[in-house]
């Protein structure tokens, strides 16, 4: 009965090679038109829950290929507080799979109203985002019916990859996973699986790059498997989380960070590398993916209907 | 003998209205001197660990209260992809109570070297991060001998408070906790105790200003005490996390926010509230800190001596 369980899920995750191959030349063709040649002084990133992981990836691309400066909102600054923020010329980016998100659509309009540039990344054609942002990148990936944000997660860091190339960042095409990839990563997690279940304390980290990818990682597992993951980036984590790591913890770790872990004592699961360089967290998400996936199973529970949470969430 | 353990965190918890008391008027004084007048287009913060969270109350503050954007740095930007980031006018903050974190002593000197203005924050007069900013408030709260940082924490919200007044902010005089709080919070906190030690999945939440609060919570029960919890900002929380969220699970909560889960089945702990409007987090962390404090010994363990962790944490 466990394997019924995630079924839309599954199948959104086995969508995405798919997806994405269609997507990126779409993506780079509309955000052309939008926005191509412009320039801005700085980036301002709008998000929550796993639109937000995808921000965070767009946080270091824009920095590093970009070289302009990068705010990732607190909407109540806005939402609570009613704060007016004076930004020098500015591309304000709302992400969120359901445009539904009412505190990063109302930070888009104050956005908008001081005459900024504003462009919403949403799956959903016709919704509040793409009411209030001037330019609307729709993802086009059909409509994701697991609570569980994978398809849209993925395609939400592609176009946001596009949209650091359009804006004149040095990057190549992306590259992007196949079928194989896939298969790869759901064996590697299943592997993997017996040191996430049997652990008191489970972290995930990465650092740079792949920070997002850690993020979304201990994200997925909290959603699907109720597994209480805490994801870091390895910096932070020997700033005072590095003292949970020992016997009975196990570490997520995206890139060559393991060796002091296993020191101290802690399990360590290594997510294949996808050696995609800048296009990695395109990749590497799909480890993340299938252990959430076959943790939830594991558990007897069901990532397509997760507890408590509701596929679009409004917060002001 | 648990009650051994933590003497220097105690003793150094103890002093905080002292030193908060004889800091203000300081660091108004020294802030007014090197930045009294000055105006910026934004501001990059730059820190780790705890001085990261007092990092994040002073986002808030200067966004709402000053009105320009803020950018917390990641500084693998520079220190791993070695980017060059073009900033409007701006004003580069680093904060570490130790002056040694080399990431961000390397942020505050590119960005020095780019003609920004730059201020260290530190309670170490003669340190790294002194050496390469070109103004340095010294929290001067006398040495912190305690693994955990507490005195240097909050005499760090301090500082960065009276920056915002210094910087043009409508702000009063801080008002700043007594001997008569530290005693309310400590009993608060040992009332409360059991309720985390018995839980099975522990968070820290509020929102806003009080985000930092949770956070350095967080990280103070991991540090001191071994319990892995996790802060959200309540509106992130509804946006996965809250899955986890029922029984078994204890929720620490600074601010109105405890209805939603008590009905979820998590005990609730109601951090007391300081009434003292944007200085609430130099207050209220007071709790976080006996928390922390009293589960380390209840668990048999010597905060001032946090296992695998060292004072001075250098991450590159």
């Amino acid at each position: 009965m466990g394997w019924m369980h995630g079924r839309l899920m599954e199948a959104e995750m086995r969508e995405q090679p798919a997806r994405l191959a269609e997507g990126a030349p779409r993506y780079h063709a509309v955000l052309e038109k939008a926005l191509g040649g412009e320039s801005f002084d700085m980036v301002l990133l709008v998000a929550r829950g796993s639109s937000d992981n995808a921000a965070l990836y767009a946080r270091y691309l824009i920095e590093v290929h970009l070289g302009i400066p990068v705010s990732l909102a607190a909407p109540s600054v806005w939402t609570r507080y009613g704060a007016t923020v004076r930004f020098p010329k500015c591309l304000c980016i709302g992400v969120s799979q359901s445009g539904m998100a009412p505190d990063v659509a109302e930070v888009l309009r104050r956005v908008r109203e001081a005459g900024h540039e504003t462009l919403a990344i949403t799956n959903t054609p016709a919704s509040l985002l793409t009411e209030v942002a001037r330019h609307t990148l729709c993802l086009g990936v059909e409509e994701e019916r697991s609570i569980a944000a994978t398809k849209t997660y993925t395609a939400s860091l592609l176009s946001l990859y596009q949209l650091v190339r359009v804006l004149g960042g040095k990057l190549p095409s992306p590259l992007l996973p196949d079928d194989a990839w896939v298969e790869r990563t759901r064996e590697a997690a299943e592997r993997s699986l017996g040191y996430l279940l049997r652990s008191q304390t489970l972290f995930a980290l990465a650092r740079g790059y792949g920070f997002a990818t850690a993020q979304e990682t201990a994200l997925k597992l909290m959603e699907c498997a109720l597994l209480a993951c805490k994801s870091y980036s390895i910096a932070d984590f020997q700033h005072g989380p590095r003292a949970l790591a020992g016997f009975g913890s196990a570490a997520i770790v995206y890139g060559p960070y393991a060796d002091g872990l296993m020191e101290l004592g802690s399990a360590v699961v290594v997510a294949p590398d996808a050696q995609a360089g800048p296009c990695d967290p395109i990749w590497e998400i799909l480890f993340g993916q299938w252990l959430a996936l076959h943790a939830a199973r594991a558990r007897a529970l069901d990532p397509d209907e997760a507890q408590h949470l509701q596929k679009v969430t409004q917060t002001l």
